[in-house]
């Protein structure tokens, strides 16, 4: 996968796409894409600076050194401990690199980097780059689309075993539990996020949490969002079932979001906008009696962040390639009664779409034991 | 717990001391705690701002709306959607507020959030109040204490099972799988952090990561440092025990760090510094023969958040009050040979100290099978 050099490389580049002296990444998925080792952001700043023109540099906490020998880099290291506090060190890496602007990944660097990095030098100019910096990870390599399927088919995997053992009464923090286990048994090496796993008016809310107190009943909708990470990357997968029966509404409902999701995975293909595809999938969901339960848009890049660029949403006119990966995961929520969401991970081809999930998207109406037979 | 309203007077209060207009929240450790719900935070800004002289504010996303609506908020909400992007949002938010000032959490906000602010009002200063802002957690409740062993007590029952079944021949990786599945097994709602699972010389990095293709051979040191997360709240235990036999020099260094561990234990009380626990702790490896191993500090304050306030370091002279909650960990380690780390949660009394964490921390040397023959 070549040298850390070769991989800071388009940094350099971006560095003077964008007009400033340096681009500075801070530990999450673009700094582990360069460096190829994971290292641990707490209190603790931590900084790589790769410049327009001249040698990168980095201000590494002392405790991470020997961690920072074995990535095989060649630039300067300004460390500092923690007794010492690390304005020295920010000091001394800004007085070495004499740059007047940085671009910086907003969506993951902390404001007391911000201000370390202003205290040290307060006519910097730090400008968010994050669109530019993280656009190096759009496109996916077939090392990349190896670890998705991976994490993508532990996610299935564990999404089977815990449908077959769904009863009616168990609680959505049961399922959840259930859920994570499974994860875990089938070979995650982590959650790519907390999941949701949410039944009845739960499922209407986006974003719900699992609750203690609710106990699954015939007839509920259960919607399970949910993804392992392996390897680095994140899979992103949401089915939503029906509990012992469904209602003449819950079906319909079901085949306008199956039909958007569908919609989605038509029109996808190298070349087309993400705001078109956004726009012919909420179409469908417009066009429907349902127009006033949507909530959300389409989707979102997948990879080594579980949100990443390209936003799939109207207004937003990227136009999509080849080795792009995105969720395609339209819903409609009723507020207080149910919701429905079908998402799938959709590797974009230069002819249509590679659908990377593939757990099967048709209604599924769970026949369900009561949990207090359970052992019977 | 008091009403919404009477969980945000402290931040008026911090406000003032500050000197600063407003206090900002975004979602983490003090936004979960303030409104009692888990709302994500990924590419959406979502703020709550309490003013020194005024009500509360709030930018929320509107996806978030109805879970928000839940929280029993009495101030203005400014939301924005994903298709119109949220500057309309903050333009609306500051002209609403008309503060010249606002504190945040340095080490939470990130910098599209900071930038959104100075787009929407440049001349808004814009301060760190990390320490202040995070005060109010630092002396826990007695729920939060309650949360607190109920995390370790998960996170030791996890650890008995994994000792038990470590064989020699297995990976890190191996059994850095096993822990984590204990530990959904026996309750934990989630992982406080990515777990260390290092032997041999990997137990020398202190934030080393489980290696696939190193197997534990009989005398590695096997360093677990870990903890579940439950209710909120973050166990973050270490315990190093050896395989098969232990070396004379193994048994040195594991009775230093035992006695530092020890030390810490002995000089706890409220009214003595953090400076000053660290000083003896790091004070029995320095007088020893392995003070050029010593790379850590003591430890760090732990409760929603895994490393917060207050940090157990020289120079750092807060005193602890009764109710604070932080880890002891002193360790020393041999580079390319092998580390030892002891971590216990302790929780500062009146007149000293209970400590949290009740897994044993005199040496175990455990007896193990070779793995290929794990099934006989």
């Amino acid at each position: 996968m070549g040298s850390l050099g070769q991989r800071l490389n388009p940094y350099t580049k971006i560095a003077r796409n964008l007009g400033v002296d340096a681009v500075g990444l801070v530990p999450g998925p673009n700094f582990t894409r360069a460096v190829r080792r994971p290292f641990m952001s707490h209190e603790r700043p931590f900084l790589l600076v790769i410049q327009a023109d001249g040698p990168p540099a980095a201000l590494v906490p002392n405790l991470e050194l020997r961690s920072w020998d074995l990535v095989g880099f060649e630039g300067a290291v300004f460390d500092w401990r923690d007794q010492d506090g690390y304005d020295a060190a920010f000091d001394a890496l800004l007085v070495h690199l004499q740059i007047k602007s940085l671009a910086v990944e907003g969506q993951i660097m902390r404001v007391f980097v911000h201000h370390a990095l202003k205290r040290a030098q307060p006519d910097l100019e730090i400008i968010d780059g994050e669109a530019a910096i993280s656009g190096p990870r759009v496109i996916k390599t077939d090392d990349d689309i190896r670890a998705l399927r991976a994490a993508i088919a532990i996610s299935e995997r564990a999404l089977a075993r815990v449908l077959n053992d769904v009863c009616l009464g168990q609680t959505e923090k049961e399922i959840e539990q259930a859920l994570i286990q499974a994860l875990f048994a089938e070979g995650a090496d982590g959650q790519a996020f907390s999941p949701i796993v949410a039944a009845g008016d739960g499922s209407a809310r986006p974003h719900a949490k699992a609750r203690a107190d609710y106990a699954v009943k015939a007839g509920d909708a259960l919607l399970l969002d949910f993804g392992a990470r392996k390897d680095g990357f994140c899979a992103d997968i949401t089915r939503t079932v029906f509990l012992d029966h469904v209602s003449d509404e819950g079906r319909q409902v079901y085949d306008t979001v199956l039909r958007a999701n569908r919609k989605g995975l038509e029109v996808t293909r190298a070349g087309v906008t993400a705001h078109a595809i956004d726009d012919a999938v909420i179409g469908v969901l417009e066009s429907s009696p349902y127009a006033d339960r949507i909530r959300t848009k389409t989707g979102h890049g997948l990879g080594r962040d579980v949100h990443e660029a390209p936003y799939i949403m109207r207004g937003n006119h990227v136009v999509l390639e080849a080795g792009t990966v995105f969720t395609n995961e339209p819903g409609l929520y009723k507020i207080g009664d149910f919701g429905v969401r079908i998402e799938d991970d959709v590797l974009v081809t230069a002819d249509g779409c590679d659908v990377l999930t593939t757990f099967p998207t048709d209604l599924q109406v769970l026949p369900c034991r009561n949990s207090s037979s359970r052992a019977s």
